[in-house]
């Protein structure tokens, strides 16, 4: 959080002749310089990162008209930041002072739904919700499920390698992109991966790219691989009087190798604003609540087991059900998480990952800095892959609660790496984090991180501040 | 196959006394240049790829000593190749004449088992064997199971991203590395990756060093996610009298979406090597044969629903089992096909990807082939993923003989190419496909190959003249 509030970059001097020059050679219909339409392109959803003016937007239709923005704008020298829907939680969509936004929102057909070698093609503009739905229709499944999936982009899904509920069984994003078409900051136009589902010609260029938040290459065409239909998922939610007794349940659950599909924590907090939202009959007597999920065929099993192990581990209720409807319910609870939680004040998200085993060590950290810095502070997450939103209610109009916010995030962060993990499990550092990129990475990291980037984008005009400090 | 018969580098002049001076320098008891030894170390094992004689094998027995012997090499200018069990079949390992191997035969420790967090570490000279084994005395489990699991290295399985017959439903060696610690060819350590199983802080490092074969840095320790233990496989064997009929079924067990863990195919000159050597039961109607498992908890329901395609496309007997001990019979084949094929003669050993459903395509262009160039060439591999191992007899002696074997080779592998596919599924680019490398990739891609290589090995010591053409 060493990015600070809200802040606008300092002012370039830009020649408005050239730049009115430039803009005339761009595709027809692709540039926009309206200073309304443009500041509705200038950050992401983050809070508290650097935020600042672009110079214009481009909404190009196809790879050659982003190749040829490109073009223009290395000649120019002027910085390049992609964006998909703008839903991004940590500042990798910001744009810099006089920057050009290349947006993918008019790239979003679905190419290809390949059933017979289960694959789709699709363009980055492309909402993964509508990708989901497609290969669903196809008898097939796009497992990948980040919060964001109704209105978030495939291209911003593998820029940030997004994840969601679904990872303990699933994986992240990445691990269903199989290729890429993305176009170098010189404009000229990268095919990585392949068609295959195996293939180890040459170096994994496919995914250097995935999570790379547009430093490396501007993404334009992915490939992933698709599944077979899941069956129909079981849901259990079981409840604790103490988090403790919740943490020792998810590491029991992850021991006795229960095959679940979701994983989730919810903390005393977070149940207490969903309760004062939606009635839920949370009462506060309970601590911690876990969801689990599975879709295997044997469903029913598997939370028997996981039951069997939160019963083991002190749960005073449990409550299961195969039944959709009732499923939904179950997990209304942790889709209200978030909403709730902003409801209480300014909300301040973090996101980190810990191994599983520490889970627990890191809530009661969250809880001791909610306390000392006297900030409430719910936690929900991804308790079966360690990665927690630890989610930090603040008053922004007030400097001393704001200051207060950035310590504690500060300070959970910090515990976050100490316990094994990492400082961000799967929002990316964007601007957000770039600092605490350099306190997790080994400075010999650090140094090929930079050259690789520089490796690929030698003018340094692809998302510059992003990821790494500019 | 440009890189023709085997031959000797031209000898490097080497100044003999200067490298006595630099061997006293290393650490204890790690290195040899006894050339009986030394010549020992000089290739893998592919057939007709470059070879030479190196100057000396060092064998560091952890990462400090490896770093040593790098700061050494980089010092004096001397190649650098890395070696694991020198199964390859790629010729990766086979060392330029004058250069260093680095032997990782002594860094067999399994250094960590977590069964709460589903991990495993090792160092990169354990057989995978092992580390299965090990898993699996701890209730999990590690699914990458090349050919040579019984004898190749966890080093070199990650550095040739290694395959197997598991890759159908649980993906290849890359799939299951989070974290990796290597020497740059400078000395230096860098760690990439993490011991959580999501995380998006930087650049994919790990995965850009799995599939690198020794030429971005030295892996010199693995962090690997294990499963839960699968359930006991049931298995299947399918005849069919015509290949096309198997390339359909292929494709139909595919568009069925049925959970195979296997899906291997053998055709007629496999089956009827592998019947000279073990007399299973083919005859010499069957024109192709399919083996397929399912490790489901419903894989009873699985391989019905196999059964199902594999008759619909014409299969003229099928036998299941869910005995180990009958099912072991059934794979026996399958394990035979490459010793047998190899009793009939010198054998070239290929290794194509193409989309499952060009299967066929692939196997028909490979037998037209073998009846114009007057060879015999076995097929068999896994066909669920669409990666076949076209075995080209020949008589390595005959000079004719040697030269159709090669443009069969040639013809295959650009066969494979034009069907959407890849040179290379699983056994790597090596110095055997240098050149073929270079056809698959786009000279954009092939321009950022070589950034990158240079990014992370500037002075280009790290197995020079591998994957990318000296």
């Amino acid at each position: 959080m060493t990015e600070g509030k809200d802040i606008a970059d300092p002012e370039e001097p830009t020649d408005a002749g050239d730049r009115a020059g430039l803009a005339a050679r761009f595709p027809a219909g692709v540039l926009t310089t309206d200073p309304d339409v443009v500041a509705g392109y200038a950050h992401d959803e983050s809070r508290l990162s650097r935020r600042s003016l672009p110079w214009a937007v481009a909404s190009p239709a196809n790879t050659e008209e982003v190749a040829h923005c490109l073009r223009l704008a290395a000649e120019a020298g002027i910085p390049v930041v992609v964006r998909g829907a703008g839903s991004g939680l940590s500042g990798a969509a910001n744009a810099p002072t006089g920057s050009l936004v290349l947006s993918t929102h008019r790239m979003t057909s679905i190419l290809e739904i390949d059933t017979t070698n289960r694959l789709a093609v699709v363009q980055p503009g492309v909402i993964t919700g509508a990708l989901r739905a497609a290969a669903s229709e196809a008898g097939l499944f796009y497992p990948p499920d980040p919060g964001s999936v109704a209105f978030s982009t495939m291209g911003g899904n593998v820029a940030t390698n997004a994840g969601g509920m679904c990872c303990l069984k699933y994986g992240v994003t990445g691990d269903y992109v199989i290729g890429l078409e993305a176009v170098l900051a010189d404009g000229r136009v990268l095919r990585t991966g392949r068609r295959t589902l195996k293939g180890v010609a040459g170096y994994d260029l496919t995914h250097l790219l995935v999570g790379s938040e547009g430093t490396l290459a501007i993404i334009t065409e992915i490939t992933v691989r698709l599944l077979p239909a899941p069956a129909r998922a079981s849901t259990m939610v079981a409840m604790f009087a103490s988090l403790s007794d919740a943490g020792r349940a998810v590491a029991a659950i992850g021991e006795d190798a229960v095959d679940t599909s979701m994983l989730e924590l919810l903390d005393r907090t977070t149940l207490g604003a969903v309760e004062r939202k939606a009635h839920l009959g949370f009462d506060g007597d309970v601590a911690a609540a876990l969801i689990v999920q599975s879709d295997a065929l044997t469903s029913a099993d598997e939370l028997a087991a996981a039951e069997a192990a939160c019963r083991r581990c002190g749960a005073t209720e449990v409550v299961v059900s195969s039944d959709p409807d009732e499923a939904d319910l179950l997990l209304q609870a942790r889709r209200l998480a978030l909403p709730a939680l902003e409801a209480l004040g300014d909300c301040l998200l973090d996101d980190v990952c810990v191994p599983r085993s520490r889970v627990v060590d890191l809530v009661e950290h969250i809880q001791r800095v909610g306390v000392e810095e006297g900030l409430e502070i719910g936690v929900f997450g991804h308790a079966g892959d360690g990665n927690m939103h630890p989610t930090i209610i603040f008053d922004e109009s007030d400097d001393a609660s704001r200051t207060a916010a950035m310590r504690a995030f500060d300070s959970i962060t910090a515990c976050a790496l100490r316990l094994g993990g990492t400082v961000t499990g799967e929002h990316g550092v964007g601007r957000l984090k770039s600092a605490w990129l350099l306190r997790e990475l080994d400075p010999v990291s650090a140094e090929m991180h930079a050259r690789v980037r520089h490796a690929l984008d030698p003018q340094g005009l692809l998302n510059p501040g992003c990821l790494l400090p500019g």
